[in-house]
């Protein structure tokens, strides 16, 4: 049985001060530290990183990794667009389940903003398809197109997304570590400028550093002497084309369904088990398909669920989504994504989760996707 | 146990009129055709590539392999430099000992020369430290460091080196598939330009475009289906200090070392059982370090032992080294040479390689390194 032992996450945010292995090293020692764990106790590695090589000409990180950790031992980078921090745990995840009596580090972080908006934005291209580059679609297009077919479908509006962002907002005014602080109000979404209509401003995730890190370990002595520790139930990857003309159901993420469906069969348990998660919400209607296609809410009902406010912090459901603040509010360090998702169901698993600790969950689900669909990372924690 | 069913790759060379992805479709559809294997019957795939997101913007090539091979599968790409195929490879092994009775395709690739030397140089450098960019140190001037270094201390001349290029220019004309081949003799490397004294052009390995695929199983029900198929005894990544500064010897890549002692406990076989060897030759010195890293050699001795040309196909030695013509002559399409390498391996112990087909070898090793030793791949093949 695979087990998380330790989170610790930087600050996310415009941090100017500092380079993407200034993060990589204060995520590396923090996790170390929290789990008591020397560096010579590590026995892989597994990194995720999208833009690196993409906006500072920074490769071949797994080799900078082991000069700031001092050991020879493996380890990897996997890239997986904003799925590299998920990538990067299901194969930390494999090599426990291939390998017995280990302790595997798994790092995420990306540094954003010391570059313009237009070179990060032209970085994240890269994720979409050379067509959909070449048609100058970029991802705030993507989703927005996505959200116009998904509106008109089921014949919603505009306000009705923007509930995603409130209480996103809501629940990063409560986590220390989130970029974004500050509780917004509808009007305030519907009021902010148009990125790519019909997502506005305040429907989408911002550009942030930062770095998340988490311990795995199949080392049962070890598990017995920490003090907080969470099982991996399930962790799955699966891909879907790029392109979004080359999907069937604009209206569904096909791979976050498959990749949902495989992790709840392997770990046993329903959906209505699943008492917190953290869903991939880089724009508002994210948040919606990803709820539908995760099988929490039938498809098409997605629009009129979130104004219930059943998945706010204290809004009384069975399910809170995104404590975190998710993407939105807590900040999307593209690498890092996946791994504060994880760590934020470990923290709240394991009762840590402070301000924001949801009472009685033993489940919870982290969702993690890259480019528009193209990959998904679902993976299912349990205590 | 894992085995290796089919091999294919592209042409190596200046491929202008082929894209990336181009050059991937072929090679995984190449290897399928080999194996007699639909796309349907592939369960996961893992992909090595260093430079697309550098030099063309192009990243989540996991995605957009699903839309060529068009099924829904966990799909992966690792990056670790020019290492980033051997990682690949690593990684598709530990998938298939976590999981039973999978097929999986390895694919590199990688697409340079659409761009100026300079750019694709200014890439490579992605992979050095920040403060060996910062001062200008590109890879010929590390591996030059290195060479002055061993040239020194062990009493030799550039010529001692010239054999390497000889060799495996030799290999090149024997391999259909390789981006150079023509014969070359001492003479032209000591009369070809300095790159990076004492490293000449002649001592280096091209900027290339291509990509190789092969296929692993661990269906036994698929194995016994398949005319050619030799077993993976081992592979073993190992990551060093990316910074030479940070290193005890200059003289040794240490990440070799240590993959290879654990790869050749792990087989359970010795240095000499091996009759073949790919070793990373991305200049003349890396072939003779690897050969005493590796353990073949003793350490100084390389640059005596390579003059007596017997690691050379016909020279009546008992391991003959980089008959795909090597990274020197078959070329270095970053992401693709750690498949290529393997690949060469199972040619030859399947008795595939024609012309260049050594006698009765029944243990080969691949040797894959990412920038100037910041990570080592050891893989161990048998039949």
């Amino acid at each position: 049985m695979n087990n998380i032992i330790g989170y610790y996450t930087t600050q996310f945010g415009e941090l100017w001060e500092k380079s993407l292995f200034d993060l990589v090293e204060e995520a590396i020692f923090g996790v170390l530290k929290q789990t008591n764990l020397e560096n010579k106790q590590i026995d892989a590695v597994f990194f995720g990183n999208m833009l690196a090589g993409v906006l500072e000409n920074n490769l071949h990180s797994t080799s900078k990794i082991a000069e700031i950790l001092k050991i020879n031992i493996p380890i990897f980078r996997a890239e997986a667009a904003c799925a590299s921090g998920g990538a990067a745990f299901n194969l930390a995840k494999t090599y426990l389940e291939a390998n017995s009596n280990k302790n595997v580090l798994v790092v995420g972080a990306e540094k954003m903003t010391d570059y313009s908006p237009e070179e990060a934005i032209t970085g994240l291209s890269a994720a979409a398809s050379g067509e959909e580059q070449e048609a100058g679609l970029t991802f705030p297009g993507l989703y927005g197109m996505i959200a116009n077919y998904y509106l008109e479908k089921y014949h919603y509006t505009e306000k009705n997304l923007s509930y995603v962002s409130v209480k996103n907002h809501f629940h990063g005014s409560l986590n220390e570590k989130a970029h974004f602080r500050k509780k917004i109000t509808i009007k305030d979404v519907l009021q902010s400028p148009y990125v790519a209509y019909p997502l506005k401003v305040l429907d989408s995730s911002p550009i942030s550093d930062g770095a998340a890190a988490v311990i795995l370990t199949n080392n049962y002595d070890m598990i017995k002497k920490q003090k907080h520790s969470a099982i991996v139930l399930a962790s799955e990857v699966i891909t879907d084309t790029i392109s979004l003309k080359e999907r069937k159901n604009l209206d569904e993420i096909l791979a976050t369904k498959m990749a949902a469906d495989v992790a709840f069969k392997k770990a046993k348990i329903n959906r209505r088990d699943i008492g917190i998660a953290e869903v991939h919400d880089c724009f508002s209607i994210a948040e919606i398909l990803a709820m539908e296609d995760l099988g929490f809410w039938k498809k098409g009902t997605g629009g009129q669920k979130i104004m219930e406010e059943s998945t706010m912090f204290g809004g009384g459901g069975n399910l809170v989504v995104n404590t975190s603040g998710g993407l939105k509010a807590a900040g999307h360090p593209v690498g890092a994504t996946g791994i504060k998702q994880i760590g934020e169901i470990f923290l709240q698993l394991t009762k840590q989760a402070e301000k924001r600790q949801v009472k009685n969950a033993k489940y919870g689900l982290a969702h993690n996707v890259g480019g528009s669909g193209g990959t998904a990372v679902v993976t299912i924690l349990g205590v």
